[in-house]
């Protein structure tokens, strides 16, 4: 079958290998969209990454080396159910959650399966990928998204992401919630902040994404902070208490420190963006207000919440699907748009 | 009546004041005990808080200027009731808790009262302090010991303190704890650790405070950094996924490192002591591992836990009463000796 393998650095390659066949308690998926996320962008322009990929020994998961399939953001259709799978039927529109992990640690058997230290992900550490004909992937994995439509399904995992910050935050209906940072993660999440009932303020400095942010509807004010104070208006909109809650969207450590201080006493910060190790943070004030720092890196149990928002129409995935291009055109209109003009795009859906 | 006041800097004058009396809600107190407490110390020797004292303008709430009766950490007896109180006799032995608040801003009317803006403290703002012959204290701020022996009973301030983090925290039976710090209050945050059933590791680099933390059997397990990992030591105990939580109790941003390692992925690092401003922290591991960074200060609608924890025999103060002074003693017995040779002594009780 058809398939884009990663091979390292700038090296994805159409290819013709074998057609994953299904075993007991997987399903066969025909993916309909995949979108490019921004690893698999660090990923093509870096290089592989020892540990979640294996490069000079197999992953100890998956148990594979490069190449790998692509694709771990994708929808599709079940075309093949294996023996013991009750939850799927043929023709399901599904999502994947593209986790693989060892089931057997102290964070698989507490559910928080996405702290596994051996961690790895279908489409980037092997298992196949969104941007083949077929993959074949474990049930438990699988998750129908009813009639909800293919190309918006393809943002599922995106919006888990969103989601599963927002659940860890204990966001809620009525709180005032600011969001750093309108790319594609802090538009989702600044989304889901919106369905749960919340009043959003997004920061922005880009032109294009405060645009996105506005054209989109997720914000109910798109804030410049070279124009508008973020701390202040959060007081304005809190009888001067400070925000409930912040979401760290943007790995600019200036845009730490704001939203930590727009926070009320007692708030907290939910950082979803990457950092590296030695960031300077205010502990004296985390300290005297009793504000919380808080990490989320993927999602555990939060696909159906997810799928739920959309299906329920609180809401509306459409307006963050930038385009849509034939895996032929990846390096070109996918990787290269998102790496020169990264405001332009929220996400791009790839088409095997 | 005789009472200590701080007057500033290094400058406090045994004092003969007017007696407080009794209103409408209020009831006085005959001070038994008074424990030194750090910041009383701080005030002593580097003079006084504009904001928590009223230096060039009075208190916002106290409308009280310099000088102040010292003294928020002790315990007493009720001897005058005032008119509409109906939760405490004569004779009964009290605690108080320290504050003046305002009572309208969105931090007191949601219970968070430690985190109020303009908040004060007994002792220290104004209102008469424990180092008096008598207090007068609205009702609301005073709470019965049962009969908790008085000199124990003064170390319920600090005991609050700690049972705050614990609380925040969310530590439970059965959770592994390194507390970082075995000073007065990381002693007495590993005894309400153990007092809730958690296996606790305290880290100490001083002789004298190693000592301490054995002798008052706070911790399960006692560690001198230098010469075993905490962090490997966590791993062990919890089969290689590392501690639940961890407090740090020394304002050391080595230890703080040290207790962010030590933690299993999604634990909380529980922020109990003083830090500046930037503090350089590794947040690229806060994000990756889904770890929690929480600030505690003061407490809220804990002081009954903190007694009950005492009176039900899980918690033993005794051991951390290091000596009675008299109030004439207290800078040379008190201040000087918690300055000079801070490992000696956990707690001075000073009697008026």
């Amino acid at each position: 079958m058809k398939a884009l393998r990663y091979h390292g650095k700038e090296d994805v390659r159409i290819e013709d290998i074998e057609e994953p066949r299904v075993s007991s308690g997987t399903v066969r998926i025909k993916p309909a969209f995949t979108g490019i996320c921004g690893s698999d962008l660090h990923l093509f322009y870096d290089g592989p990454m020892e540990g979640i990929q294996g490069v000079s020994a197999p992953h100890p998961i998956s148990g594979e080396t490069l190449p790998v399939v692509f694709g771990h953001e994708f929808s599709g259709t079940v075309e093949e159910i294996g023996e013991g799978v009750e939850g799927l039927s043929l023709g399901d529109r599904v999502v994947v959650e593209p986790f693989m992990v060892c089931e057997e640690c102290a964070m698989c058997t507490s559910g928080r399966y996405n702290l596994c230290p051996k961690m790895g992900f279908i489409g980037i550490s092997g298992r196949g990928g969104g941007l083949a004909e077929y993959i074949v992937v474990e049930e438990r994995w699988v998750h129908p998204v009813g009639d909800m439509p293919l190309d918006q399904a393809a943002l599922i995992e995106p919006l888990a992401v969103a989601t599963q910050g927002v659940e860890l935050s204990g966001a809620k209906e009525g709180d005032v919630a600011i969001v750093g940072g309108a790319g594609p993660i802090g538009l989702l999440t600044a989304a889901v902040l919106k369905a749960y009932g919340a009043t959003v303020v997004i920061t922005e400095l880009s032109a294009a994404r405060k645009d996105k942010a506005r054209e989109t509807g997720v914000a109910d004010y798109v804030v410049d902070p070279r124009e508008q104070d973020p701390v202040e208006l959060a007081r304005e909109l809190t009888d001067g208490v400070g925000a409930n809650v912040a979401f760290e969207c943007t790995s600019v450590p200036a845009v730490f420190d704001q939203l930590l201080s727009a926070l009320r006493p007692g708030g907290l910060l939910q950082v979803v963006a990457l950092h590296p190790s030695g960031v300077s943070i205010d502990l004296g004030q985390v300290v005297m207000t009793e504000k919380i720092v808080q990490g989320t890196i993927g999602y555990a149990n939060v696909h159906e919440k997810a799928i739920e928002l959309v299906n329920s129409g609180r809401l509306d995935l459409s307006p963050f699907i930038s385009g849509k291009i034939p895996v032929e055109r990846i390096v070109e209109d996918g990787y290269t748009v998102l790496r020169e003009r990264p405001e332009e795009a929220v996400k791009i859906l790839v088409t095997v």
